[in-house]
């Protein structure tokens, strides 16, 4: 039985992980949190501390770690005696971590398909160029590596799996919608990492339709829906991790990712982005400095993390799911509705941090109990998704069902 | 007789400057060009020289030089022998050359404000937080200072003292009025160097009203005119340096500088600034690089210099000016129709360059002559206007009046 977390990162996410995990320490064990900036895990420490999130007495552990030198990561996770990592610093950490986890049998998890700096939204599917060439290491060392446990990917990959187990015989589309219905009252900032934020948006937009990939620009194909609690939202076409490694577990043609927009955003994106400003290629100034326009943007928008006190409204993040049941035409929304003001009563953090970060928690935690020590590499729609979200619905995040039969949890029978 | 002309950047305007004074070297003398880039430099002379604008045969040199260093400079101008400096490099530099000219004896021209890097939009009037200082030195030593000799300031301040000396016997009010109507074809650009054009726009915008400093925010106050050519045009009131100057030296109650936007470019502004990326403060990166937002705007931004090929349309630039004489109310608009092609045509560049980089030289002119040779420190309306309208008439930049009795050029009777 594995136990013990080690959590990389110190972000809004790890702030959510982190209490999530004092929450179920007596599962999990004793729990670690490193990061560039050891100050920055023990404010989360503070924060843990001050919420009184720890399930049992134990002391959280802070470390400073460039998790990208793997030497160091593989000596922490020993020093910890850490039996799962989860992953939820920079997406350019991933292959590092996941080597360390390789290399010391430890259970790797994370939230975010990997990212090489100098590139953007690579050649489909993604996960294809990095993390997938690892399947075989896996499998053979018995390493259980769960890609993309946060809530998108993740929740929404076990919702898919579940459509398929229980409620169709045959899917036609999956559109997964992703609303924030939130305000965080700023001119304009980002819920999470605005460099990576940035990069989601600013190369090609691939989805699944008719079985094959298919390339669109951002905000070049919108469509309106009128979603529980959240009501009627723009969306448009977005790349985005899930839609890679469904297109290859799922016996499904069309599968798409929409997330949801104000004007205000996408006249701020379309700004800097004709500027040239969201460039991960460094540019050089007058003065002869060389740097990446999109970190100078990172560095004058708000810190994530700081939305948090001010945050009010609701996320509405969804699969519309259609396709046939014996023999009939049938449409199926599975969803989740998240409230910024209480994730931040319960985790010092915005909605967007606590929807990402509580599903890895619920994942660590089929980890411990086996149902999802995978011993190999899997993404989450290869999983038993009942578990998961049972755990979810208790653990701040219910799954619920509409359809023709109306609106319902999802355990329950129409 | 003052002779031999060092240019001083390297710039848009710095080459308008070099292939007008190549255009009068017979009175002006041997000609040097000085910019940190040699190369920059050369690539001017090749111009000049494609562009056969060398009224007697000579030849241009080129020097790198860091304007900063007031030594290098003096030495500079011993070196080439140089009576006139023509300094139209960055607003940075200002008080170094200044004291390079008083210390050798050379006349001083400029066409900005001096500002420096940390800040911007200094307490009013401008002029007397750092060239001012100066007045009683140059008055001393017998140094001529010709401050702000481009178009705006500079033939704008020229026009403001022939009507208080030809066409009122009081002003109430000069209304500065800068239409381009040219289009560039570019999604965003500036016409000058972007980091001293938002300077200009993101601290307060001081103008002169019933005989005091007023403080607006830009963008707040607005005004529409039907003028020659270009036709209707919205104007935002702005700070500007000649505001300072004519508020000091003519005795009128409201003096006003306007400049036309178009809805993208406030728009492309409004997103820069209030996101912070146009501020001149440094930032740090979450890698720790400490950065200049609006030096990396520049660098992303199209260098002004690039425009002027495709450049189409023209600008149109006048004083609006109401008064009385003898007893009765009049209007008048003293104002000046340019050409970006005509202007490519003749200097490889476009036109606001082309209209801040005449005026020095018919300044120049003006200093050689002795007509301007002021062997003091003055602003342009100090000096007689009529001798530099004439000139500026001859060299592409003619002035026209507009008033009850018709548009007619400035020297012709109604």
């Amino acid at each position: 039985m594995k136990r013990n977390v080690l959590i990389i990162g110190a972000g809004g996410v790890a702030k959510v992980v982190a209490h999530k995990c004092a929450q179920h320490n007596d599962e999990l064990g004793q729990i670690a949190i490193a990061s560039r900036s050891v100050d920055k895990c023990q404010a989360i420490i503070e924060s843990v501390k001050a919420k009184e999130s720890l399930k049992v007495p134990a002391e959280i552990k802070a470390y400073a770690l460039n998790a990208l030198d793997i030497e160091a990561t593989k000596s922490l996770i020993r020093e910890t005696d850490s039996q799962i990592v989860i992953n939820v610093g920079s997406a350019f950490l991933n292959m590092s971590v996941l080597r360390a986890c390789m290399e010391t049998g430890a259970a790797y998890l994370d939230t975010a398909i990997h990212e090489e700096p100098g590139k953007i939204c690579e050649t489909p599917p993604w996960y294809g160029n990095y993390e997938w060439n690892h399947l075989a290491e896996c499998q053979e060392k018995g390493v259980t590596a769960i890609l993309g446990a946060g809530f998108d990917p993740g929740v929404v990959n076990a919702w898919a799996a579940l459509a398929a187990e229980r409620h169709f015989d045959q899917i036609d589309s999956i559109d997964i919608l992703d609303v924030n219905a939130g305000s965080h009252g700023k001119y304009f900032a980002t819920n999470f990492d605005p460099e990576i934020n940035f990069r989601e948006f600013t190369g090609q937009v691939w989805s699944w339709q008719n079985s094959q990939w298919t390339s669109n620009t951002m905000f070049e194909v919108k469509r309106t829906d009128d979603l529980p609690v959240v009501g009627k939202q723009n969306l448009y076409l977005t790349g985005h991790d899930e839609v890679h490694s469904l297109s290859k577990n799922l016996n499904v043609p069309n599968i798409r990712f929409w997330m949801s927009f104000g004007e205000h955003y996408i006249n701020v994106f379309t700004v800097l982005k004709n500027l040239g400003l969201l460039s991960e290629q460094p540019v050089k100034t007058a003065e002869g400095l060389e740097v990446v326009p999109l970190k100078v943007v990172k560095a004058v928008l708000p810190d994530p993390a700081s939305l948090a006190p001010g945050y009010t409204g609701k996320t509405c993040i969804g699969d519309l799911i259609k396709g046939t049941r014996d023999g009939q035409e049938r449409e199926l929304l599975i969803y989740n509705v998240a409230d910024h003001e209480d994730a931040y009563a319960e985790t010092d953090s915005q909605g967007i941090s606590y929807t990402a970060g509580v599903p890895p928690v619920a994942a660590a935690r089929l980890i411990v109990s086996g149902e999802w020590d995978a011993k190999r590499m899997v993404n989450v729609e290869e999983l038993p998704a009942a578990p998961f979200l049972t755990l979810l619905d208790q653990m701040g995040l219910p799954t619920r069902i509409k359809d023709a039969n109306g609106d319902r949890p999802w355990d329950q029978l129409a």
